[in-house]
């Protein structure tokens, strides 16, 4: 094997890993001025009320330590474990044991220890496209291959057809998000039914398990009375990933989970990789993390509140012309941007403090993202001036 | 390149992983009564007495969110960053930069963090024999090679030649780890320059730069008045590891922080690989601990009663007949076991509630470990069993 990095101060795979987030990291650290006091700041799902007092009591309250033994090298606390299995269980219509359940920093950090203990180096992971921003980075910092996967144009459907066209030999993982950034969509059971087929059937052909790993991180954010479905019901090699980034909006307090499907092959072994991958890569929780977590659990933002902006953005945004699906669930609206180039368009807003995201950022020029986790009275002052872009790039105004 | 993992559910990396760590986590596992009232529990660097309100309190204020952006996705808070690399500087006599400072949950998350931006598969790692526990694993997790050079027997320096031998034109990197667990030796600066100059010249040799990643986690736990040197003052391209879990004596709650050396090479490629790897890898603290940092530098664990636990076990068993260093630094004691045998001392002393652990767990057989981070009483109920498990296993007496 040649020595990939001999002439540079990082790795090979770091390099990769670098140049693939260049892109969104730019757009994410671009000049803005977001304490201006007119800032619309629809960039990414992040806090823009106050942390609810119940949540930071809760976390308080599970930092005051009962024994000495309160703060020692160990393992997770069950009583944790359990309260997470049970409601997860419940909620996905899964037959859980706290033994598959692990707790995590998040999805990202479920993901990328699940990353570390199924793949070698020349593995590929099929991914979908729009990806979250790191998916890439994240399997290229493991020396493996990301193969993305377009999702069907406008109605974001996984392309069946060609996820199966995308697997190789070389397949050990494909990660799926559902409901998924940006588009909002939570993947139906036929669509989830045929992609079990076809990674049942990819697996048996090349002698080789393809793991598939969903992550669930906007599973609690759901509209219109939906209900989640996990691909753990219908594929047996399934990890479900979870966070509490976005059911409490606190996602620099690190906290999550990720389980196994109760039919899982090679439970045991994969539970052992878990628990020693867990310790030397860090992605336990902290302490108090996890013994707030059975209250956290029964913690959530404001979901209505949310449906409520995504209803009157929609609604709003379509009378003056977008084009703009109502998502179905998570934080985000993914309208078509009025001009090819969303670039140009999210910087004309960017010159009048509403801040978005191009479609760019996501793989899919011509649209743009709208978090709805900013407050009402920055929906009421975006409004007119997304009314304003779309008059100003409309073919007849030019 | 062949498909390693084919048939095996995790990757290959992960199983060799596994495998490096089975032997050490059967022996902290072992069944052990550590809830009998007689038990005496020597075996980690963990908390025997309740965490001071102090600390406690110092957390509790953290959690406490004085804007709605408080717990945001965001860079690490700066007045965090700011106070380490004051507080770091001072204590090593280095001149830093707060950009060459990282934010981690712990020496080991800083440890994976670089590891993980320097390596490539391939890649081969020096590091002293005794080395912590996870060393090995860590770098095998990163389909990287650990290359392990045994300290000098008895002294426990650094044995230079041999780590000049060790290294091959695939080294990237070397981890040293002073002062030094479980032997208690703060490595003196001409040991450090001598292994500065072998690096400098190596990397020369290779055209490689073969990296140190300097890990000072018992920096602070220093005994007799003695003062840390670190490896970063004579090698350029050092990364000093520091971690609150040794000063504080809550480990389940992480956190930590590396820094560069001022005058390392590439600094600017290795900040963006950092900043990036730190995002990417989960390896910054919670917010609640970025908050509580500045305050928790100042904290520090009662040093002088672990000098005196130290004392008054070294004069007592070197009384009773055991060979046995006092250690500079640190938390432990790892004296001579009077039989080849460590495993069936140390499992005479289990059975009499004296939790200790063998040489063997640290590459070292015929010697074991004792941590004198068990409480005043548990050192006064052990030595009575410690002068019998000499007597009995001394020729003597067989």
């Amino acid at each position: 094997m040649e020595i990939s990095n001999r002439e540079s101060a990082i790795a090979g795979r770091a390099a990769r890993a670098l140049a693939a987030v260049g892109p969104i990291m730019r757009f994410l650290m671009q000049a803005r001025d977001l304490g201006h006091p007119d800032a619309c700041d629809f960039l990414a799902g992040n806090p823009l009320e106050l942390a609810s007092q119940e949540y930071v009591a809760a976390v308080q309250r599970a930092i005051q330590p009962d024994s000495p033994a309160y703060f020692r090298y160990g393992p997770p606390w069950q009583p944790a474990v359990a309260a997470v299995t049970a409601a997860l269980a419940g909620r996905l219509g899964l037959e859980l044991v706290p033994e598959d359940v692990f707790l995590t920093r998040g999805a990202s950090s479920g993901l990328v220890l699940l990353l570390r203990i199924l793949l070698d180096p020349g593995d590929e992971v099929v991914m979908m496209s729009p990806p979250w921003f790191f998916y890439e980075a994240v399997v290229l910092a493991e020396s493996a291959e990301p193969v993305k996967v377009p999702l069907t144009p406008g109605t974001f459907d996984l392309d069946l057809p060609a996820i199966e066209r995308a697997i190789t030999p070389r397949t050990r993982a494909m990660i799926v998000n559902t409901p998924h950034n940006p588009s909002g969509r939570i993947y139906p059971e036929d669509q989830l039914r045929g992609l079990a087929e076809i990674l049942e059937r990819a697996s048996a052909q090349h002698h080789r398990r393809i793991y598939l790993l969903s992550d669930e991180a906007y599973a609690r954010i759901l509209f219109d009375g939906r209900a989640m479905v996990t691909p753990a019901r219908f594929y047996p090699a399934t990890f479900v990933l979870h966070s509490y980034s976005k059911t409490l909006l606190a996602p620099s307090q690190r906290a999550g989970y990720l389980a196994m499907s109760p039919a899982m092959p090679e439970r045991e072994q994969l539970r052992r990789a878990l628990m020693l991958g867990s310790i030397s890569a860090g992605a336990t929780p902290d302490t108090a993390m996890q013994h707030a977590m059975p209250e956290l659990e029964r913690q959530i933002i404001d979901v209505a509140a949310v449906e409520r902006r995504r209803d009157r953005m929609v609604v709003a945004m379509r009378d003056q012309g977008y084009a703009v699906e109502s998502p179905e669930a998570g934080f985000y609206l993914f309208p078509r941007s009025p001009i090819a180039d969303g670039l140009e368009f999210c910087g004309w807003l960017d010159e009048r403090h509403v801040y978005t995201l191009p479609g760019e950022a996501f793989e899919r020029p011509g649209y743009f993202r709208i978090s709805l986790t900013a407050t009402d009275e920055m929906v009421e002052r975006a409004l007119p001036v997304l009314a304003d872009a779309i008059r100003s790039f409309s073919p007849a105004a030019s």
